[in-house]
């Protein structure tokens, strides 16, 4: 890796435009150094609507078949990373267009009729976000999958549950990770619904007015696996809604996926230290071995902030933007590409980082000895018994106070102890605010009892191996 | 209006905290400030949850009753707006019990068996968001209605088509209000996705865990209209990704409603003209009565910053939050309400205005006399009739040069003038040029051509009006 | 506190706005629902104009007297409360000009000769945003001393200093607190900046050219202790970046204390246990006593995305707005007050939990023991001894392992048995080691050596004390 | 340019990383292929640092030489772009440390003494951010320059001058265009508040508690041009507020160039029409001479989004984030240097467009032409006369009504029809409406009168070139 070729712009280091006015503008305003990246896109439209510009009788069939040749040999050179994009092409539309006169000759010309740049970098863009809402749906069910291993392969482990970072009553180690497979669900729920709405095809709108031409755009639609057209061509072109939906996806499933990051940074801690992360997913230090920095779940908590960033970034570009088409909008695609690779990076490697984690049961069992976050129950146990509720807690409270000014738990208490606390109060109660005890009573729709959570798995491997 | 009344808090005039410390920290943690809007959802709730505990033996039938009667007197409180709301007593949550006991003893205390303010406070946002959904989304249609009014009764009207602000190419007047219509009815499907997705019940949750008493939480979630309660209890109560979706659906909304806005402001403009706002909808000048500054406009364009901004808020409230519950999360409601009152506002405010603005027929018509937005078809013309692309463009790019050199308009020359600039240029293909020409031949699918545009009127009619 | 009051639009339940189109519109354009809280700047403005117009001769003696005495008589109405703003004079500016011709009749009108509504409405946001810029800087200068205070009640403390949320190396208690010190030094610099550039009198640009009459901008600028009025009128009346700088400047500070907020939720854990939260500031349990929620540092944490959501809602406002004054500006006053009160709110409940809070010194050593956070020191004396670094670093990783095999910290190791994994390795060079001697070593510039953090305790004491 | 080497990620068309799952983690943690571009300011802090150690006696002057030696071999396979960066080598500072050990053997390793990546990377930061503040605020002068340039040639020039884009009053062309300098001089001292504020070194903070190596940090701090080191080791390793405050007046001045861009949009239309962009910074249509697409100013505008969201982004990763470094931080860099790349191509681009631009005053004076927005000074003219305010007004109005309705001009009356309007009303008092006559009356400090346009030119040519 030489750094030059990483180097997107030198910046502070020098100029990257040119010398000419008009060169150093069209570095500025030229697409091809991002947008290159929708050339599959790209061709596929193109082929569909070369097939159809045949189908309606403006091509004949020769022209259909060279073009589509030509074509196809274009994606070969960007398969193979030949293809030689120029700036003053300006953008992928234009590169290929130009690329395509080249190899087949004038009559790669034609393809252009019934169609302007303005309706096939809308339709690029279409394909493009929903090929990128299915892949990071993907990547989503990925990460479920792993939480759901773990969860499985700890399916007996309990450790505290928290609100506001205090111990406020035992969980099963499922139940936490399983709430993580919910919200993904709705990611992809909402995934899904951004791809069915980017399913309307731009192509026919031409500039902004439609074509005079006798296109089939339907015909065209449904070659490239979208519904069909769109209902007004102003719109078709206008609007980059699918793409702010997909972000709006993208920066809810960051907010989740942030959080879980949070609790892996918590959880790696010598101070809570319910898991210890893998040697892969984590820095180490030679003379500390017990030390280990949660680099990945860091960066992804910390990336969090750049899908937001896209998802500003492109609400800010498209307000207040009079219809039709606009430069502006080619702000568009580094946002979409940008927000993409982020997530996909960081599901990828949050979900190694989760499948190869170690949970550390006896710390969580620690961690859960004399915290007092079963002791509601034991309340609970004398109101049943008919003590009154305030003088139950009251009970309760004292016996929590006994122990905390004695160091002890009150399962050490002996019965006569516990009677002198409060008549009712016996071993068996106490019993009762036991993790596991405590846990096992929590049977109601959703809650953390072992056959509650043993539906919970069920339901979120069905999500996970539903194709 | 007394400027007291209004004062949100002194700022910079002066402390709006107490002097003692608790109580100033009290003021700062309270959210009866605002929560007490959640007031309908929470009682709702209330009243379900103690019709539950009927149903399953936990409170007996007189005990229902009287916790209902008392929640439907505490509704009526608040609807006069006599209820006495305390600070002391925090959120809407805790001065509703309290206030239950002070009308009906305390069997009021009853109500809270099964349930944390945790799960209630979340049934309530989501109760609320539902109908947030749903209300955005009417007046979403009400000014599809009043664009769709407005096509319908200027339907002959050609104007500019512009893109980069240029002139493009002419299209219908109708053809240009539709293309909102078509944004503003993905925006309520967005929404009808987000109110859906808003439908499951946290209730039975409780803290986080869940509860060991016998609810009937799908019950519940029935009685409220709610699809059925959430499958994990930690997930229920931690997640706020239905308030983030709705306030990304309000976000998207308010980017197709600034565009819409900006462009009433452009042509409302002297140099535009193609609209006047109505007298009630515009600021006037008493001296120069032509002079209308289109203020309803320019305040939704500007207030569409201030929805972004609630959506960035809460995204970043949530990010990295660990679960289960935090009070960070009590920042869902300003947010949500200051967007929600804010989307309205600007709705309602636009419908009115769209809906009484006049459109300025002679100012369009002027302004396509002499732009040559046709003159590509005149093009094409000579195309069909076998002169070669690059040939035909070159001759009417004459002609355009010739009449811009003498300031006359294509359809001024006489055939003799026509034919000295390439001889199968005819006044009858120049005709082609005519705004009305170009507009009749783009009748590809939702292109802007009459017939084409009475498809979308009417599709855009039965989503209006259907229920 | 009755809930209507409080009610700042019914929102979705039930309509805001007033029956008719006029006057439903001006509900929607009308700002002095919030504006109102402008009239301290406002009337100071007025009576500086009423006596600049005086000064030139555009005004008599006596007409000067009778406005300000009006204007003094209008500021007594506010205070009091009994100021009767209306809807229908939109503003504050209208209501203010209303009730002084009601209060001394059309005398009261030649106060707005030479304004506009648009370089009066810019100089008030000035005033305020000048006011702002002070108010929180004390209010920052006040969370430094609360700080600053706890630095030196606990000087003596050390804990583990922290990377990646790992133990890296001990460090002063006073220390970490004087970092955030350090940070709202930077802040309340940042703040002076604004207010200073602030400092310019749109006064006397009028609409946005100027105005024909004699005016003295200077003078008035001077009399409002400004620096001088704008160079250029288009320029004074157009821009609101000192608004946006000031909310950029709130929104860096509230980075810094989310920070802190996050440590101090971190701390409150049991996990950490390192502070005891005071009752005041915290949320406790009647059962659980030693469950505190430390309520005041999550709402300080989750109030942050509401400051950034306003600076992105006001830069969003701003963008592409074409000179000169547009009713979107109208949008930068709930902005400024939403964040100020915010922003005080925040530092003012902050600075109340950090005074009170109780650090527990043996929980900071306890979190200590056994970390080897200190071992690095032992490695560098052996390599100071002559060992080889790699060598050194070796044997002590070895003393680590050991240790952590069997359950001992490296002090417990006799001298054979430390001889045995080095021959160089002695007690004394495990001393080295121990907290108290590692953070002594720590002497180069900023270090956590207790002579360097006493310098800085003078230094924050200095910036606390500096008037 | 072949498509490859330009993109940054494969995204959706294949997998980024690498097989094993250390491996991906790596090419996921890893930040060589961002922060290489870091390279010139890591050297520079490096070969002061190692001098540091010279002078204290650390490393011995021959071993100080080779080390300086080395790290210039290093910059220049930079510049050569020869270097080889490696992924496992993570990040610019590890790769140029492994490369000096290359070059010059194991001496290489001395560099590290007394030094952390954490107080190194922060150094390297402080000194991109020092260099972008000062490229950027150059760029912003340029700017200026185009401006006054512009100013200058056309000083003679009026046009509308707006408010709601409405005609308000005629002002100046230049002093519209200068308002924009004005605007920028304020951009370039928060810039230059923030490179002050950046002057800090972190250097001897180490990893986060100081060094005890006798370092000499404030001659390091001095040899990088630096003003001190931080006054709080904890502090100098943790903070990123410096980037923030970039990023922030970076976003302010977007604000001011995204209203620029409008407006050049706005006056390239057909409609407004006051400038002609020159061929190079526009896109003009082969068929349409009189087309001219604004490209450079709308992606101007388009791209402002984009640095509002770099802002959003890095906020939202700082928040909350505990003391002291976290791998989060590490997104400071991808936001930092797309915001510079973005600025400044931006203001490069947009100062070629404004130099070349046309100004078309024909075009002014035709918007000029019965807009009657000089009308107001003939009624001060009829007040000055004595008529009462109200009266004076009435009597505007009606003539204002009668040209409407005539479609004539103020100045196209007679005297005796003036006279029937008013008695007062005259010629002479009608020519006050003339807009040179308006704007030569706008003598207020910054007003729009000739002569206090001159002044504000020497002002501003004062900032363009005082160095």
């Amino acid at each position: 890796m030489s750094h030059k070729a990483q180097e997107p712009g030198a910046g502070i280091h020098g100029g990257r435009l040119g010398p000419g006015g008009g060169s150093r503008a069209k570095a500025f305003t030229a697409s091809i150094p991002f947008d290159h990246r929708l050339y599959r896109e790209d061709l596929a439209g193109s082929r569909a609507h070369a097939r159809m510009l045949g189908r309606v009788g403006l091509l004949t069939g020769t022209e259909v078949e060279r073009i589509v040749q030509g074509l196809d040999a274009i994606e070969r050179e960007f398969e193979a990373g030949t293809f030689q994009a120029r700036l003053e092409d300006e953008d992928i539309h234009l590169n290929v267009e130009r690329r395509l006169v080249e190899l087949i000759g004038p009559v790669g010309g034609k393809l252009h009729m019934a169609r302007s740049r303005n309706d096939q970098v809308a339709l690029d863009m279409h394909l493009f976000a929903r090929a990128a809402a299915r892949t990071v749906a993907e990547a989503a069910r990925g990460l479920q999958r792993a939480l759901l291993d773990q969860a499985e392969a700890g399916r007996d482990l309990v450790l505290p549950g928290y609100t506001h970072l205090q111990h406020a009553q035992p969980v099963m180690w499922a139940q936490h990770l399983l709430a993580y497979c919910c919200m993904l669900q709705r990611d992809r729920e909402r995934l899904g619904d951004a791809w069915r709405r980017a399913g309307r095809s731009p192509l026919g709108a031409a500039a902004l007015a439609g074509t005079s031409l006798p296109v089939d755009s339907a015909w065209v639609a449904t070659e490239l696996g979208l519904e069909g057209p769109y209902a007004n061509s102003m719109d078709a072109v206008s609007d980059r809604d699918f793409v702010l939906e997909l972000l709006a996806a993208f920066s809810v499933l960051m907010v989740h996926v942030s959080r879980l990051a949070e609790e892996l940074v918590l959880w790696s801690s010598r101070e809570f230290g319910f898991i210890e992360p893998d040697d892969a997913y984590a820095t180490g230090s030679s003379i500390m071995p017990q030390k280990k920095n949660p680099d990945v779940a860091e960066l992804v908590r910390g990336k969090t902030g750049r899908v937001f960033g896209q998802l500003v970034a492109l609400l800010t570009t498209l307000k207040a933007l009079p219809l039709a088409y606009h430069s502006d909008m080619q702000e568009d695609k580094p946002a979409l590409f940008d927000a993409l690779d982020t997530v996909l990076g960081c599901l990828e490697a949050l979900t190694g980082m989760v499948a190869t984690m170690h949970p550390r049961p006896e710390r969580m069992a620690a961690a859960l000895e004399g915290d007092f976050s079963g002791v509601t129950d034991v309340a609970d146990g004398l109101a049943q018994a008919g003590v009154p509720f305030r003088a139950a807690h009251a009970a309760v409270a004292h016996l929590v106070r006994t122990c905390l000014e004695n160091g002890r738990q009150p399962q050490d208490l002996d019965p006569a102890e516990l009677a002198a606390i409060h008549p009712l109060l016996t071993p068996a109660l106490v019993a009762r605010a036991e993790p596991s005890a405590v846990v096992a009573t929590r049977r109601s729709p959703g809650g953390t009892a072992p056959e509650r959570v043993a539906e919970q798995l069920d339901l979120v491997r069905g999500w996970v191996e539903r194709p």
